[in-house]
């Protein structure tokens, strides 16, 4: 056993009260991390509290324990619990009000390459397709007791983070950590429905709207949309709905680079890249001063949404691969 | 071992020639169990031809071995070859060349639940949610040799067949023999890339346009749409590009049944039907005179597409869920 697991053991035997955080926008992961190790957690007869600098989320109401995650609150819970968090590749994006608390988190459980190491005790696995595989991996070696609520919550964790183990290089291992959880108590039909399967008919519209302004470029090797600061007013939806429509992009066999600009201001705009597995698109993301994965990269760029997307298809160009 | 496993086993070693058959119109979990299959015994040191009523396809070209699928000959080969269903419910589902041959097949593998067992070995398991996993496991169990171009095709096969691990009701041995295929040589992320990413341009502008048309009906719980004759020839594609697009219409969740009507001639209509977990849609499929599975069902109508469409409605709305 490693020493930082031993660690993680340790905190987790020896202490009674304990707080789970994730990183602001949270996503699957975020929360199916969070709720399954509390879950785990409460099994051992612990207190756990979770807490997300935005609070609970409709989009998960489906897992037990979601719509109980709470709000970070400004202070500091009293008893001074230990705070665990969980896939989130910085102390900053933790949020601001758990900035306010001025303390350092006990354990740190991610699998973002990136992650320095902000913890006392950092549980890290880069291989890791998920935080929640991690957590289910720990589980399984310590012995921890798995109950099938916390195996449904690990589950959306890994399903979301790998797109249904899509598109991703899987490891053998994640599967067979999926189908454990299976056999704890998750149901993979009704997950994978609620994960999936969860627009609203708005939502419907919006990717309706959005493959209908979608262009492309550079002998199809490039698919790209732009978004006006209206669009989710005019279509009833919020910016949280707009997340991974780029994939329907990148249905195209041809398309390298899939990205969308959005007017957030005039001077401001989000940008959002996706590349084939074979393109690193973070030099892209850099450019305007973002940053990801290599694969899916994002940025916030101070300029006019029309000068973003004149800018991005002239950095992507050198990227892209001969058609052969 | 059951039997008929080894009356299987008894078929593979004791015999030297093979020809491998599946089902008209191949998906691929066709193309991936005869392509898989053909590599095992190939490995043994056999001589495999593997036939399909509709040849080759340039969709799943990216396997080993696909190329080398033949279109069935009209005359069955010389040197009368053991004959090895797979992924067939029926015999007339081999198509109508072999037919001809006027045999009966000497092996039936196969996961669908209506297979009446038509070969002289019928080696079933309605359990199982692709054909190559069968394939994969009896291989596994039996020792036969899986080299990576097996593994791979029958990757493929179980990843066509269970959506990419989603919306089924998938059994952990599902997702470890997916893992064992990927030790044993399957590349998960080039094959799910290949697999789904592999829309033309053409067949992007197809989906949009279907999109565009969709209506939904019965406070939403029905989405459908309705492909007049032309639009392939408009868009450029074939009817083969419009399979599983009613994937895109059950993304909202109110939808519990998604169908299409296509427009084959004036007094004939193809249907396409799918339904949520809980509503059996074949009843509706069978009032047309099709059939199919629990959730995904079709037939042939006799009828102009509008008539089609307007009994479809009828024979939807009492099977729906009131929504709560």
């Amino acid at each position: 056993m490693s020493e930082s697991l031993r660690q993680l053991a340790e905190l987790f035997q020896e202490n009674n009260q304990f707080v789970i955080l994730s990183h602001v926008r949270p996503d699957g992961d975020a929360f199916g991390s969070s709720i399954g190790l509390a879950f785990i957690l409460k099994e051992m007869g612990k207190e756990v509290r979770v807490f997300n600098e935005d609070g609970p989320s409709d989009v998960y109401a489906y897992l037990a324990g979601s719509l109980s995650v709470e709000k970070t609150p400004v202070e500091p819970p009293v008893g001074s619990p230990k705070v665990i968090a969980v896939d989130c590749s910085t102390q900053e994006r933790l949020g601001e009000r758990f900035q306010g608390w001025g303390v350092r988190p006990d354990a740190n459980i991610d699998h973002h390459p990136d992650n320095p190491g902000y913890a006392a005790i950092n549980w890290i696995d880069p291989r890791a397709l998920a935080t929640a595989e991690i957590i289910a991996r720990t589980a399984r070696d310590l012995g921890l007791p798995l109950c099938a609520e916390a195996a449904a919550a690990l589950y959306v964790g890994i399903l979301t983070d790998t797109n249904s183990f899509s598109f991703r290089p899987l490891r053998p291992e994640t599967l067979e950590l999926a189908a454990s959880l299976i056999r704890s108590g998750a149901d993979p039909e009704i997950l994978s429905w609620r994960t999936f399967r969860n627009f609203s008919l708005n939502r419907f519209h919006l990717l309706r709207e959005i493959l209908n302004r979608t262009r492309f470029s550079a002998e199809n090797r490039i698919a790209f949309y732009r978004l006006d600061a209206d669009l989710y007013a005019k279509t009833g939806t919020t910016s949280l709905e707009v997340e991974n429509f780029l994939n329907y992009l990148q249905l195209v066999q041809t398309v390298q680079v899939a990205f969308m600009v959005e007017e957030i201001g005039p001077q401001l705009t989000r940008i959002s890249l996706r590349s084939i597995p074979l393109i690193d698109i973070r030099p892209v993301a850099a450019h305007f001063g973002g940053g990801g994965h290599r694969n899916a990269s994002g940025a916030r760029a101070s300029l006019p949404v029309a000068e973003a997307e004149r800018q991005l298809l002239e950095q992507i160009l050198p990227l892209l691969r001969s058609t052969s």
